[in-house]
């Protein structure tokens, strides 16, 4: 199988079958690969003329070179003849992008099942009514404009809407993907299928899903069992509910199944299961990133005294422990934090000393160093608008100096360029401190999600940001779950 | 108690006890209240001269005219003089900004009692430990540089962070507020008492409440039970977990007590329960804008396969309705959604077509005449950068006319004057049906944090919008419980 599949991944030549300019059809296929700089792209339309500048073939046949890939967009009627055709040229693998099967009822069922009788075991085939493969290493992409940089997370998705959405949203938050395929209806090549190929895939570090529906139960579990042990598989299930799985139906033609067996197959697997395209990404970075937390023991660094109470709220919510630091911790964080009668504890209110430079550093190499704490959780501002508002009259006056700093620059409020020197500083503060410690570490940075470059700097550094204390704490979370997964696995075995 | 407290927000003149130009001290106060334009601030400063160019007076006393309002930043030691001083000088509401009192344990607790035994019944105190009163119509605030704007909403806050957060953030949304209260410690005016004037308080249609513990929890619960009546008081319960409870301790001196019974008071009081700075504000667009819903059948109009199982599952999670089309809406459907094999069922998939002027607002006429949809939910984008890579390419050709479109328009993206007009378009199409349909309805925005023109646009017409549809139907699943408890109150009286 994995054999097969490398003609998928890294296919010498592209043969776009029902080759045009529209942009929401083929068009779009041609213009990414094109973008993406694939070198052998063969556009097949039997009206003969050019596509995009380069010279059709009435059909794939008529190629005079081999066809590794077929990407198909003809009417859903003539995708049968495709396939044959397809099949006598020596296609390895073809994608078919028309929808019509059975996802619209049983007419549809009866053509996608003549498909796949066609193609058995000669011809694979992903789809039909999906998006196919990104894959930048090859050049392979179905979105103009995608990225041309390649990651170390691979995403298997039943829908192409999803397959898309991660790839610009995800490119957003400095996450890259090294494997992506859209594979809809599944009438040949199943989610299974690419998760075993993923599985022994050396790129791919971390799996994620989304799934509707699987046509083997027991092969897909047996094979979410294997992979499990070797990288992480994070899955968001679409259809747990009723209503879901109805949709489901309409949406790839999938069985969604009960939620309960899913939920607890997941469990006895090792799946990270996931909600929403938000906690997807949550988790990716969490994955990405941190080393296997020792225990669910967090020490949070916070800078108001409603968020200490509150973050402490969301750790119990998410089953983390809030550890009271130990003696000699609190006397070396008296020393930075001299602010007479400050309570020194766990969530730690650093209040308005955390917007003097250097200060965010030092606490963490001391909170770090505490032998209780498993993980570090620090509150960061890098918003200049959020900033300007919230302290900027400060940091003014601490980088200015009390005697330079005049009551206009308190109305007016900081300039730009002295808001970014302390963002930066504090930034650099913390990557700096990533360095150090040993211990996982993430920021959580209010608005981050506005935030771009502040993002990517900290993607960059290996340090993943959340823009609230709720969603960090959800997605470490799943990670410790997952490492204990292994470990209880380990002391079984 | 409401006479009283008129002082508090309609104050005629104010005094800054402590006054400097310290901004993380009294300098904030004093900027903020020059900011906002307050005509009588009295700087009081025993080391005499000026402040921000304001003339001082060594003692309140001193000061020639009447002092209605005072802030209180000095050390914890003096804060009983002072407050003697106001007594003395007919001051009649003071806010104590300084802390160290309960929050630190026996000896603050002891300082703090003293005061509410001085202040008793002759000058009321807010605080110790907190930010006081945010009002832009009588143009105080403790936020330099806060909106001048008024609305509806009023928060009452036991962290000052918290209120803090709550202007910027609200600003960004295009929520605004009335009043704010900080009360910290609350050794004298309680959440109770605000509670009370907010309940009886013309302006205020929207209460909303961080609070971590009250005094006397009875007249607490007595209160809520008879503001809950005339209009929603929206709670964000600091202190639910042992860990948070002991962090409220060392952050306001509450004592956060049990949960489960909190809980259940809240649902018999039919107070609407939320769990983070982002809920809060999802419940406030959807209370602010939205009409009360006959039910709890819900329509969502989006547009992709996948969309529609997740929003599907994100609607049963939140214990709403996915009601059938009746056959008249699928017909009327068809008409608009010609693409054949389409399945035209709610979540409703107008996949590529919905790119197309005008097709949005027709949709939504369609779904809203559908005497089983009680609240629609519509998918739309507003962020240039995803729509550029989404289906850029799709739109340029919309509005050029496929003549006119050109394979370089496809590769480097589209303008952006082009994809402004489309989502100003369509924008636009959204906020006139909005007008037409009597039915509630809100925007599904991917991205909208970022997008602060969008939401401002829509806030203003009165759509609340939601960067997810899982964010949405909490929210308007929040929306429902007030009006249930309220039809069931009804009912029973």
């Amino acid at each position: 199988m994995t054999q097969e599949l490398e003609y998928l991944f890294n296919p010498r030549s592209v043969a776009i079958i029902g080759a045009s300019e529209s942009p929401l059809g083929s068009g779009m296929f041609m213009t990414a690969l094109m973008n993406m700089g694939f070198p052998k792209i063969f556009p097949i339309n039997p009206k003969g003329g050019k596509v995009y500048g380069l010279k059709t073939y009435p059909n794939v046949k008529d190629v005079p070179e081999p066809v590794d890939y077929a990407i198909i967009s003809v009417p859903a009627k003539i995708v049968p003849k495709v396939v044959e055709d397809c099949m006598e040229k020596g296609v390895k693998a073809a994608q078919i992008f028309t929808s019509g099967f059975s996802e619209v009822g049983k007419e549809g069922k009866k053509l996608e099942e003549r498909i796949s009788e066609i193609a058995k075991g000669r011809v694979r085939i992903i789809g039909p009514n999906c998006m196919g493969i990104y894959c930048p290493a090859s050049k392979l992409s179905y979105l103009p404009g995608s990225p041309k940089e390649e990651g170390s997370v691979s995403l298997i998705s039943q829908s192409g809407r999803y397959a898309t959405f991660a790839i610009i949203l995800a490119n957003q938050l400095g996450i890259r993907f090294n494997k992506i395929i859209s594979f809809g209806n599944a009438c040949d090549l199943d989610s299974t299928d690419f998760l075993e190929y993923l599985g022994d895939d050396p790129e791919t570090k971390i799996i994620t899903m989304y799934v509707e529906g699987v046509t083997d139960g027991k092969r897909f579990f047996n094979t979410l069992k294997e992979v499990t042990k070797k990288k992480p598989v994070i899955i968001w299930k679409g259809g747990r509910t009723e209503e879901g799985s109805n949709a489901a139906t309409s949406h790839t033609g999938s069985l969604a199944g009960s939620n309960l067996i899913w939920e607890s197959l997941f469990k006895q697997a090792g799946v990270i299961s996931v909600k929403s395209m938000d906690e997807l990404l949550d988790v990716i970075s969490a994955f990405l990133h941190l080393p296997p937390p020792k225990g669910r023991n967090m020490a949070i660094l916070t800078g108001g005294g409603g968020e200490t109470v509150t973050s402490a709220d969301a750790c119990v919510d998410e089953g983390l422990n809030l550890v009271p630091f130990d003696q000699e911790t609190i006397e070396r964080l008296k020393e930075i934090l001299y602010i007479p009668g400050t309570i020194l504890r766990n969530p730690l209110d650093y209040s308005g000393l955390g917007f003097m430079p250097g200060i965010i550093g030092r606490l963490i190499e001391v909170v770090a160093e505490d032998e209780n704490v498993d993980i570090l959780l620090v509150l960061l501002f890098t918003d200049p608008a959020l900033l300007k508002n919230m302290m900027g009259t400060s940091i003014a006056q601490q980088f200015l100096g009390a005697e330079q700093f005049t009551p206009a620059q308190s109305d007016e409020g900081v300039s730009s360029d002295l808001l970014k020197d302390f963002i930066g500083a504090s930034m650099n503060d913390l990557i700096r401190m990533k360095e150090e410690i040993k211990k996982p570490m993430v920021a959580i940075v209010p608005m981050a999600a506005e935030d771009r470059e502040a993002a990517l700097k900290f993607q960059e550094a290996g340090i993943p940001i959340y823009p609230s204390f709720e969603r960090a704490l959800k997605a470490i979370s799943k990670l410790i779950e997952y490492h204990e997964f292994l470990r209880r696995r380990h002391e079984i075995l």
